[in-house]
């Protein structure tokens, strides 16, 4: 342990001060020196001739142990065991370096010390002496002082629980981006502890090897100690979980049990199912522990320099943390954290799950708008170089990253021909999709951005199906830049429609109290679909839920909507695939049909299941049945 | 109850015939005669007189017992008690309607039944009568022998289980599947037992006036008793459970278990999910129960004249259910059963639940493309007009239904005019879905149906929509209808390749072996999506799992493709929604495209989150990271 500080454990003789610090030594794993073992060889050949050393017999001793503390603190920090009777020995110990020393006062009557000392074999002392030392001893003011009659352990759990000096916040895991916030939250100032496992041969050491890369965790506490970590924190503990979701975290949750104390808060900042996130506020909850769910979105990157964070859970115990998110996270264009109490129970992780699902929408529409572009004939250069132009119009985080990403060149080649075209999944975009179905939501642009992915990891038979079906592909669609921006602009909104809608719907059957507005305000900066748009939706949200029915918002898609139906058309017939474009001008149509072709199935259903219908012509409501044939 | 038969208890006097006759009687609810009461007057006087019958006395009084009993056989039934000590008597009551007599024999020792008339009070019997009685006594060869020492309650039971007839198999719940099961069962000459709960002011006697209402229930049994329901039947018991999906059915499982014994099968013939069937498999076995799941489709009408059913659980414990399930089936063009086991565990059930994706999607291509020949200018008998005429090539069960559908008029309209176009939904859609977001398979017309379901829900957002965005729709798309033909043809076979890869996929990953070709001949007849593709898919199937990779369907989607696409592009234009036919078109292109857009997702994924990606130049699948800026 890096303690950065030097102990001074003080006493009478016989009080226990070696055995204490040998043990104290071996528990905080810093180095220990005997005081007496640096006295100069004349003040040993007195003592050994029996002679008292005098006040100035012992001035050059101290000041060469002051000088002992000073080095060891550039380092680890140690123990040092010293009789220390007087104030003014101890005024040399601490010459300098007050600030960084502890003393700990080992203290008992002269009868148990006496009673100690018999006992003990091997050893002698005169009564008298102790008589002396019990006369010269000035007791110190600003000492730790403790009972020798408590066991040696119970010593020692009471000095590491007072001498290591408690950290603010904890962050457990070290991976991606538990280090980036642990950098984040150690910048700021706050006092860190941050743990990592050990797995042996995979992950060792992790923790303390991070703290040394970087300055600023200097003043951050490092363990793989389950144990120590915990008790480093101030009670009640507040403390950020940067685990895989899933499992993991239920297990991690009962290991970390038997050493949290009532009132302390746990933070799940990983991507966890909004579900499991309600089950564990539950469960904490029954052991009087908390437990916030934290979105936290911006990737490694935005962890580091200020992601966008969205806390779920008891908003009361929300505010116990709120201090060092908001603090870290990244800030509006007013200055303002991009980090918003969302609402009870899962509803941050829920809120991060659409975010993500917005995500993969958004992702898959810049591949698809690269696609039209490069059948059109444009290098990566060039597309890079087009959606450069598009900035002004539509500009956000992954437009930028895109770019960069068309840009990046590898030897004489793009990079980006490099890669294999199988796009992964963690997990978010299947349960937005699932949500959807669940809740009774069309979010079909996240359907279909998720099944792109699924349809990219067909990658063989892709390749067969190519031979068999992709032969005639020649035709070029006939499409300028400018349809294609529309284009793209247009399925956007519906896909931003799409995601709050979700928050909406799902704030309904679970009956959180969301706020849409804020919603888009803390996407504005830090997390990854941040945009221009997401702009313009903090006040269109102000004023309604459902953008669809804002005037500007219908103003500007009936402005695109021509291009968005051209170029739809154009790369079917020239048959590139573009589901999530196709689907946005797809849903538009059916959403914006007041008499749809689902009375066609209402009948289908009535006829062959007797599922029965309702009536235009029927207000009341009632469920009819007919005899179709 | 209706027994239909006539009990006699017979014994010696002091035996206790009047007590259990009167017992029974109030338990089978049928009447009870006691044949002392049906003597002559001459009889009555003569033993009144204290002189003894002879043979030649009885035989007036046994023949007018033997017409009692004629009659009672007409209605209810009956029961009579009678000592009947000889076998000539018994030949007397029997005459003619043998084979609809039971003989209870009651039996006990001459000094239990001397020490139990000494303990009745108000009874006098004199030894000697009852030593003449045991002299007289012939013993029946075909009665059912009942030791008196038993309780009147275990004689009872006993007597219960043992005269009435044991039906061959149960049917639970009497829905409008329930019952066109039963009456299906029925009427292939099963032995059944039927059972519909008691909900007063709301299901009363459903069971006894369903059973009233069809003569082929005439040798069914009614209850809305639980424990006589299971216990009318032959064990092990052989139970099918037609309840709504859900809860519902543990429920049903609880209170059945208290009857059942270890060997009996329940059928879950209702869309259960099959995950759920799974763990009611696993719960059940654990105490000697065993549970099919069986899917089965055809609506109220297949039910009652042959459905398709889709068995999954142990494939030996079916073999005990399969004469049931194979007889009420729908038969193929070959004649055999539309029934076929499935597989373990709830493949039943999955397979059933792809069903209805696939159904679903099928439905709302009709939907789609009765929508184009609306806009078009075609009125509902038009529209049923083209159908029509679209049968020799893509005949189906739903096609002809559809077009019944746009020929029902009500007075001068036509119906479907008049159905309110709010699609609804029972689960399966919702839960394919689901499952395909679960697996990762790309089923993205399924989730279009559900989603276009979910959007007709927003009607009164849909009629403000439609003023916001709807203004300027007056393009007719320029289409004939061969093109439509052709279209709905196309996205027909992408949408049986996406719910066969589905169950090809489920299959790998729960390690079910599933035959696709079977699965496909069970759904040429009997079920909701039988068609004329269903029969070419069955052949198709036996040569390769992947449909696309058949020769002959790669023939047909690229002769149709020029026309899919056409309408696709012009519907886009016209603003029709079309949303699965549209996205059957992308899938094709998406999934015929070697290299495609995935690798600039990765590339985004990489750049924001360090999630890596492979490399196409890299065969060792090794994942890399670059720093893209």
């Amino acid at each position: 342990m890096n303690l950065n500080k030097v102990i001074f454990i003080m006493g009478v003789s016989g009080v226990g001060k070696s055995t204490i610090g040998a043990l104290l030594s071996a528990e905080l794993n810093i180095p220990y020196f005997d005081g007496d073992d640096f006295h100069s060889e004349e003040n040993i050949s007195k003592m050994s001739n029996g002679m008292a050393l005098n006040d100035e017999d012992r001035q050059g001793w101290l000041k060469i142990l002051n000088n002992l503390a000073k080095e060891q603190i550039k380092t680890t920090g140690c123990i040092i065991v010293c009789s220390a009777l007087k104030q003014k020995y101890r005024d040399i110990l601490n010459q300098d370096i007050i600030e960084k020393t502890n003393w700990v006062y080992l203290k008992g009557s002269f009868q148990q010390i006496k009673e100690r000392m018999e006992s003990r074999s091997g050893h002698f002392m005169s009564p008298q002496l102790l008589v002396s030392q019990f006369e010269t001893l000035e007791a110190p003011k600003n000492a730790i002082d403790i009972d020798i009659s408590l066991t040696p352990l119970e010593i020692i759990n009471t000095l590491k629980n007072t001498l290591v000096e408690k950290s603010e916040f904890g962050l457990f895991g070290l991976g991606v981006m538990g280090k980036s916030l642990a950098r984040n939250l150690a910048s700021k100032g706050f006092k860190l502890s941050m743990f990592n496992r050990h797995v042996a041969g995979a992950e060792e050491d992790v923790a303390i090897n991070f703290k040394n890369e970087f300055e600023e965790l200097a003043t951050s506490k490092a363990f793989d100690d389950l144990e120590f970590f915990v008790n480093s924190l101030q009670t009640p503990r507040k403390m950020m979980l940067m685990v895989n979701a899933g499992k993991i975290i239920d297990s991690v949750i009962e290991d970390l049990l038997p050493y949290l104390s009532e009132g302390d808060i746990l933070i799940d900042g990983g991507n966890s199912n909004y579900k499991n996130t309600k089950e564990r506020c539950d469960y904490l909850k029954s052991k009087n522990i908390y437990f916030i769910g934290a979105g936290i979105s911006g990737g490694e990157e935005g962890a580091l320099k200020g992601p966008s964070i969205m806390p779920g859970g008891n908003k009361e115990i929300y505010k116990q943390v709120q201090p060092f998110l908001e603090v870290i996270a990244a800030k509006d264009m007013n200055n303002l954290p991009c980090c918003t109490y969302i609402g009870e129970e899962g509803s941050g992780h829920f809120v991060k799950m659409v975010h993500n699902g917005i995500e993969y929408v958004e992702m898959q529409l810049l591949a698809e708008v690269s696609t039209i572009l490069k059948t059109l004939g444009n290098n990566p250069d060039q597309i890079a170089a087009i959606l450069e132009s598009w900035k002004p119009s539509v500009n956000s985080y992954l437009l930028e990253i895109t770019i960069d990403i068309f840009r990046k060149k590898e030897e004489n080649d793009w990079l980006v021909n490099k890669i294999m075209d199988k796009a992964g999944n963690k997990g978010t975009g299947n349960w937005t999709t699932i949500t959807t179905a669940e809740l009774g939501v069309p979010s079909t642009l996240i359907a279909s951005a998720l099944f792109a992915r699924y349809t990219s990891f067909y990658k063989e038979e892709r390749v067969v199906a190519n031979k068999n079906f992709g032969g005639n592909r020649n035709l070029k669609p006939s499409l300028t830049g400018d349809e294609i921006l529309k284009a793209y602009q247009f399925s956007r909104i519906i896909n931003h429609y799409q995601g709050l809608k979700l928050i909406f719907d799902a704030a309904k059957s679970y009956q959180w109290d969301l706020n849409l507005s804020e919603i888009a305000r803390i996407w504005t900066n830090g997390c990854i679909i941040k945009s221009d748009l997401m702009f313009d939706l903090v006040d269109i949200l102000r004023e309604a839920h459902n953008i669809l029915t804002n005037q500007k918002i219908v103003h500007t898609l009936t402005e695109l909507k021509p291009s968005v139906n051209k170029v739809v058309s154009e790369c079917v017939l020239a048959e590139i695939p573009i589901s999530c474009l196709s689907e946005s001008v797809n849903f538009l149509n059916m959403y914006s049909t007041a008499n749809s072709s689902a009375n066609i199935i209402q009948a289908q259903r009535d006829y062959f299941g007797a599922h029965t219908y309702q009536r235009i012509d029927d207000d009341s409501g009632k469920f009819h049945h007919s005899i179709w044939k």
